[in-house]
């Protein structure tokens, strides 16, 4: 795949670090999804009104440390510049580039900086560099988040590739922080629409950090069909599979890293009716503030884990419900004898923890991705305005 | 109004403080409102099926340090045995006895115990103590909850008292952790079920501490009618706003006591087009962490409130809306100048603070309290099963 990429310090960031990324390539199909959080960013405006004027991207460019949120016609004006000027520097056609944002809400872009920093980015791309792209879209992000993978076709291979940030204020619906998947595969918008939602509501959407929605979630998956592999009804699985694990593994990442974490938690919640009762289960225990805290004591309380589902006011039977805190099995039903120390050992020594919720009423089964809620999280959110 | 009382030390709590509450009045007219969640307690199932057969109570027991829920058929058993015993001790009749628990999950209630501080109790009837009966059904409370008022109809005086438990698991849904209140107004079942629905929702369904909702929750008034004041569609308006006041006050005191919580929050949320939506808008911001953590840190983070309550997806237009911190005008339709020393000062010298909100589309008001997230939050939740 051939995406060049640009990025600048432009001074937007107090910490002077890299905060402009321009990521240009061939006229590509693309599918985004963008926050439904009423009070959306600016950029997230402009690029919903761009979506319906166009099934093509030329290039995309990112600004960190200040989200044009909350910025009223103002902002909005700054992301339309953000768009001209990549237009401008790389000679695109009008109407070709999408534009985000992340960091502090409700302040107004310093667009001097901004528009240097956008100028310095497209006079200086180099080849795509995972790693410093992923540097320049991230705020309170304690590593970079990226992932690569590829696959094969009839024996045809094609890559996929992609980078996010995101550690706070993660609760995605419909979206994300800021993710970008980038793929060389050929398959037109309404199959590729079709494929990232699907994937989305398992990945980006099925996380959580500390319940809090963005007003600049972007996902955005661009398709640029270099590998001249077509894609079809017939092979998209295959597609399929390897964007699932790069959003997967993308959305791990900013779980792991949310804001003062130190647990990745997976929590399985299966045999539900349907798949959106498994979902909400596996959410309502992810957004206990009572689960997350006692995951952070290693405190295998696992009252406030049927609690938190009990608080969803479903017809739920607990005598048929069976609760596994790893491999231990902990309720069945009613209260059970287990190895409480083995237990605590368990949340101790792991760094990646399992919750499986056995509802017994149905097929449908769900996995949810959150972390346990600790000091440094009331340290980063307290002291520092963000 | 004659309430007798008998407390006792059974030793369910591990403290050895008081863990038994026996109330008994004449024969009187109740409203009682249980926890929603379907992880329903034991003594809320036996409440429940108990509250459709009788309209009249005449006493009710509390034991606190052991919830009784999650406890199956066995924890169902004993809190049948609990209203028996004190049927037996006072000698009253059948199923005129009410049941409450509160404290851990998941764990059997030490029935030998527990009997004979019920035996105890029953034996040693005082005249109702307010502050001590809230100790003996308090848990993680670090100060006793009660309230005493009067008012007049016709120039005859009529009291109104109460007591409440509750400082975490507090997200109350048609009833909080545990309150009663007592009055000696004469009134049928029909007019005070009206009446204590429209006040809980204002009072204690407008709090959180935590967002996550009890097993155990319960709110129960008891009328014994001693008054010889006969409560009717003309006069109720006298009664309610006692009722009002004294339901605002316990329920203003959990949120004060909410775990770890340094500040009491009150969010009005004014103009909205009905008041559900301002409820919801209210509960949106009282619910966020990022807020939570925001006031613990003394900083007027206001893009975290318009973000929360863009997480509703309503179609709210933030360019008419406006919002206070104390006094100060912080946003009006986009971001404004203001003293932000002076609002962390205001926010650093002030134990009760007030957030408004106006979403200038309707004529709804609300209010709705809450308080900050802190590291004492994490370190109670963490360290300790509670």
């Amino acid at each position: 795949m051939k995406i060049k990429m640009g990025v600048a310090k432009a001074g937007i960031k107090p910490s002077g670090d890299y905060d402009i990324l321009v990521l240009t390539f061939r006229p590509s199909v693309y599918s985004l999804l963008l926050t439904q959080n009423s009070l959306a960013a600016a950029p997230v405006i402009y690029d919903r009104q761009l979506s319906e004027k166009t099934e093509k991207t030329f290039a995309i460019v990112v600004n960190s440390g200040n989200a044009n949120a909350a910025t009223g016609e103002e902002g909005y004006q700054n992301a339309v510049k953000m768009a001209k000027a990549v237009e401008k520097h790389l000679s695109l056609p009008e109407d070709s580039v999408f534009v985000f944002s992340t960091g502090v809400i409700g302040v107004q872009l310093p667009m001097e900086k901004v528009e240097n920093g956008i100028e310095e980015a497209c006079s200086n791309l180099t080849d795509l560099d995972l790693k410093l792209a992923a540097k320049a879209i991230s705020t309170t992000d304690s590593f970079e988040k990226y992932y690569s993978t590829e696959g094969y076709i009839d024996g045809q291979k094609f890559s996929v590739v992609g980078i996010a940030k995101g550690a706070g204020m993660i609760h995605p619906n419909m979206a994300t922080m800021l993710a970008y998947i980038f793929t060389d595969v050929d398959i037109n918008k309404q199959l590729l629409d079709t494929v990232v939602k699907e994937v989305t509501e398992k990945t980006f959407n099925s996380i959580d950090v500390d319940g809090c929605e963005s007003t600049n979630d972007s996902f955005m998956v661009v398709a640029t069909g270099e590998s001249g592999i077509k894609i079809t009804g017939e092979n998209i699985e295959k597609f399929k599979e390897k964007l699932y694990e790069t959003a997967l593994e993308l959305a791990k990442m900013i779980v792991k890293d949310g804001e003062g974490a130190t647990k990745l938690i997976q929590i399985d919640v299966l045999n539900a009716r349907t798949e959106e009762e498994a979902k909400k289960a596996g959410e309502a225990i992810a957004l206990s503030n009572l689960f997350k805290t006692a995951m952070f004591g290693n405190d295998p309380n696992w009252g406030r884990i049927l609690s938190a589902v009990g608080q969803l006011h479903l017809d739920i039977d607990f005598s048929k419900v069976r609760l596994f805190i790893g491999d231990f099995l902990i309720y069945d039903g009613e209260p059970v004898e287990y190895d409480r120390q083995r237990a605590v050992e368990y949340l101790k020594n792991n760094s990646e923890i399992k919750i499986r919720l056995e509802l017994n009423r149905g097929d449908s089964n769900w996995s949810y991705y959150t972390c346990d809620l600790t000091y440094k999280y009331v340290e980063i959110n307290a002291e520092y305005t963000t």
